[in-house]
């Protein structure tokens, strides 16, 4: 799975200097230039950033990535996470990593490997790692059959023969999930993306769109109490 | 949907004057007895609390609470929601109500409805309200024909004939889900349930045993994309 265009980024040089993000850092003790943008706090001074609306929400990631990494598909090591933002990082995200739930906690983690490119275990385990190269070098490297975007405008899901017609055949699927507030998916995600695919009428937060094609796709590859209650 | 036994409550009388407390308290202009209980930055506070490992995890509510709201379910207006604490308190939810995607928004909306028992909008609508009596007093007014706890020792939904199953019948069923990051159920919301039913094979957050619950219900009550396409 691809949480893609993740609006997550550290705090532009263009606003260092803006009264919001003094005080926010101030308070903090932290530097703008590793501090993450967060428009819970930083609105004021991302009014005359470009495309504002879509930028400064770690939160989103913050909610979509434990709803990931805490699936019975996860825990059953049947998944791999990759997460991309709009600034155009893509990172490897272990499996079995277990993310802080307090969102400060969350955020100074981000910051650390956006800084150091990635995070070890004191046992030296990789959690995170910042990757090089973009999405497209990405998806050859996994031999990846299928690309699929969730949007809202997409062709819906169950017109296409549901989950099962889109998991058969050999190579790997990714499903990507973006995580941004606003807006449609940037043109270097689309550029992958063989399809796009609806999965509600309704518009879902994006932590409701990965749990609902979660929950779907174990209801087809996991046996047990929850893979076929439904 | 009951989230049971939540992990909100003050900073309890007696770990006021803690170090720990009184810092956190003072960098953010609050006063103990008016802010929640959190054990990421009252940690070292909280150790001489009785059942200190069960409580100030307001994030559990948080991401679960969002996951609830933002559901088809919900957003199809076929879903009740109320919140109980381990302190007792039972909080109704209006369905429409948006909450604060920032975990320090949010507390401080919580902090709000403890102290003056209700959240209004501008024009007067409810957002969130105390309720008065206990949670037998609320399911009989409720007329429940069902209450059903979401644990990890509950029997497998799939040997109780899956979810359709327990949707049968006229009145309506509550789902009870745990909002506490260890240990079992409260006595009083024990004492209210049917049944216990187990969902997963492996131990769930109980944000992803809600939005799985609800994926299930959702295939069942539905129509659409996402309804149909597991």
């Amino acid at each position: 799975m691809l949480l893609a265009d993740c609006a997550v980024e550290l705090i532009p040089r263009e606003i260092w200097r803006h009264p919001a993000v003094v005080n926010y850092c101030r308070k903090r003790g932290k530097t703008p230039g590793k501090t993450l943008l967060d428009s819970s706090y930083h609105h004021a001074a991302m009014r005359g950033l470009r495309d504002a609306e879509r930028r400064g929400r770690p939160d989103i990631l913050h909610f979509t990535i434990l709803e990931v990494l805490g699936s019975p598909l996860n825990k059953s090591d049947k998944l791999r996470t990759y997460i991309h933002s709009q600034a155009g990082n893509l990172v490897e995200v272990n499996p079995s990593v277990r993310l802080p739930r307090n969102y400060d906690r969350f955020k100074s983690l981000i910051e650390q490997l956006l800084a150091e490119k990635e995070i070890r275990t004191e046992s030296g385990e990789v959690l995170l790692r910042v990757e090089d190269g973009d999405l497209r070098s990405w998806r050859e490297r996994w031999g990846l059959r299928s690309v699929v975007l969730l949007s809202e405008t997409g062709e819906p899901l169950n017109r296409l023969g549901g989950i099962r017609e889109l998991l058969e055949g050999g190579r790997p699927v990714c499903y990507v999930i973006g995580c941004f507030p606003h807006g449609d998916f940037s043109g270097e995600v689309k550029a992958i993306a063989d399809m796009e695919v609806r999965i509600s009428d309704y518009r879902l937060d994006a932590w409701v769109a990965a749990s609902r094609l979660l929950c779907m796709l174990e209801s087809v590859l996991l046996p047990g109490p929850g893979g076929s209650a439904g």
